[in-house]
């Protein structure tokens, strides 16, 4: 395989090339948190990131990326939500026509994010063979350029960005704590933070009913996620080529958590910070919370990634 | 009447007071509220601020205001929820003890915190008389110093520094939109507001269903609220003494909102800036939305008071 992940500057130019549309997300903290978890939390809040989440940093790194030649095609994908909402609003800011494949039960509230941005959608059945076998066809019908949700370097690049935010504010940090999906953002973390802080710890979290990652350590090569069972919509999808190899080499370990402790962490989120996260952010303080047994580190960060939960369907 | 309100420097007084407790709360912007609105909106965002809402500014500086001899007598109050539990947090600082009385149809949550926080509860009908008497009777048996949640000149001096913050960091706001309950918060902001920007214009938001005090700067005199039908459950309070004069010589004008507006604009702030805040914040969005032939600022400041929603019983 001759695939070279992205190196610490290419996250460095991303974080330059998003800087003008990108938000600089606030870290906040909560005693009674950190308390229940017995170390100092700090919580990089994403879901105050453009379209409510940090995807929109991977994909407007991507667009801005292209030459104009093929920004000129269009872009187009297939996301349950939020790359979908990222990839229409990089976009509308390039004035490029963008092509949505979601699935039909993506959260409303997505849906009416990515209408909202200017975007095509063309619905399909909730499975991945449903999703790339649409998106194919779209790709083929309007000769869009494919941006993969995160298999993808400059995606990988751009959802680096979050760290390297977050380590320059708080170079103290001694453990990362990223959800997995398709693990876009943990790979990009893991490359921005051991660039300035080698002896780091970044820590996967990954629902018990979507846990692909954690097997995939196990066996040693990417296990698909077949027929995920888990609230978090945003992690349901299987590693990708580009990155579980970054994943293998820097990630120290995948803690996986129970429906039960993804509500419960979001619920306490949501009382006692007052800010709104969606389940799948919830899914890194439920690691905390459930796994009391782990040594993690007294300065540990936990990437807070989306905040666009569906208000008329909440989980309690 | 040999009342006179508290100055602007007892309000600077007051901040360097409960600085070492108290957070600097974050202003947030957004700008498809600001779109809606047709003006630029700048959140001063006191759900963030200890217990979570601006209550604990004031219950703090009047709590650490008592002689030694007064704080050993320990401190009661009457209060719906939030200053309630600012005041239990401000004695447990000081270390006295906090006696609280609260209507028994006050939201679980609110309760729940006057706990954690270490006060006595005693529950009573949900009625002005009713927490009168009960607080009086409390205030016989105990010998507590009552703290009145907001016709207190120290208290008002407490939440004036919300104001005083809000323009530190945005001197150029030529608007300040404040919900009105009993008038604590208004009339601290006017001293506060007044003092550093003469012509600044100070804007009230009321439900309709609780609008004792626009009814009160029409006769001219307190109409005291009596049975207020209103979803913003910290408006149910009359005008005191101390804050109505204050309101009547500064507050331009007083914006009253209908219910179904509440819920619309509180549904507007979580679903578009991802945090969480309780009806009565939300009343001044509602000002503005409603209101859309007002003449409003072009820079125009709004107090969201607090974030303490009860999360079992949305009005969505």
């Amino acid at each position: 395989m001759n695939y070279s992940p992205p190196t610490f500057s290419e996250i460095q130019t991303a974080a330059e090339r998003i800087a003008p549309f990108a938000e600089i997300t606030p870290v906040l903290t909560n005693s009674a948190i950190s308390e229940m978890a017995g170390t100092e939390l700090f919580f990089k809040c994403e879901n105050f990131q453009k379209v409510g989440a940090f995807k929109f940093r991977g994909a407007c790194n991507a667009v801005l990326s292209l030459r104009d030649k093929d920004a000129a095609k269009g872009v187009a994908t297939h996301s349950s939500g939020n790359h979908a909402a990222a990839l229409a609003l990089a976009g509308k800011i390039r004035e490029i026509s963008v092509h949505v494949v979601m699935p039909d039960n993506a959260p409303k509230v997505k849906i009416r994010a990515v209408e909202g941005y200017g975007a095509k959608i063309t619905f399909c059945k909730p499975t991945l063979e449903a999703r790339e076998a649409t998106l194919n066809r779209v790709k083929n019908e309007t000769g869009a350029i494919v941006i993969h949700p995160y298999n993808d370097e400059r995606i990988i690049a751009g959802q680096g960005t979050v760290a390297l935010e977050f380590l320059q504010e708080y170079p103290e940090l001694d453990t990362i704590i990223a959800p997995i999906g398709g693990g876009g953002l943990i790979s990009g973390t893991c490359v921005a933070a051991k660039g300035t802080h080698p002896d780091i710890a970044i820590i996967g979290a990954e629902p018990k009913g979507a846990d692909d990652a954690f097997q995939s350590l196990i066996k040693g090569e990417i296990v698909p996620q077949t027929n995920p069972k888990t609230i978090a919509d945003g992690l349901l999808t299987s590693l990708g080529d580009k990155t579980f190899p970054i994943i293998q080499e820097h990630v120290e370990k995948i803690l996986t958590v129970s429906e039960e402790g993804i509500v419960k962490a979001m619920r306490l989120i949501w009382e006692r910070m007052n800010i709104i996260v969606e389940p799948s952010s919830a899914v890194v303080l439920a690691a905390l919370l459930e796994h009391p047994e782990e040594r993690i580190g007294s300065h540990v960060g936990l990437i807070l990634t989306g905040g666009n939960a569906d208000l008329d369907n909440l989980p309690w």
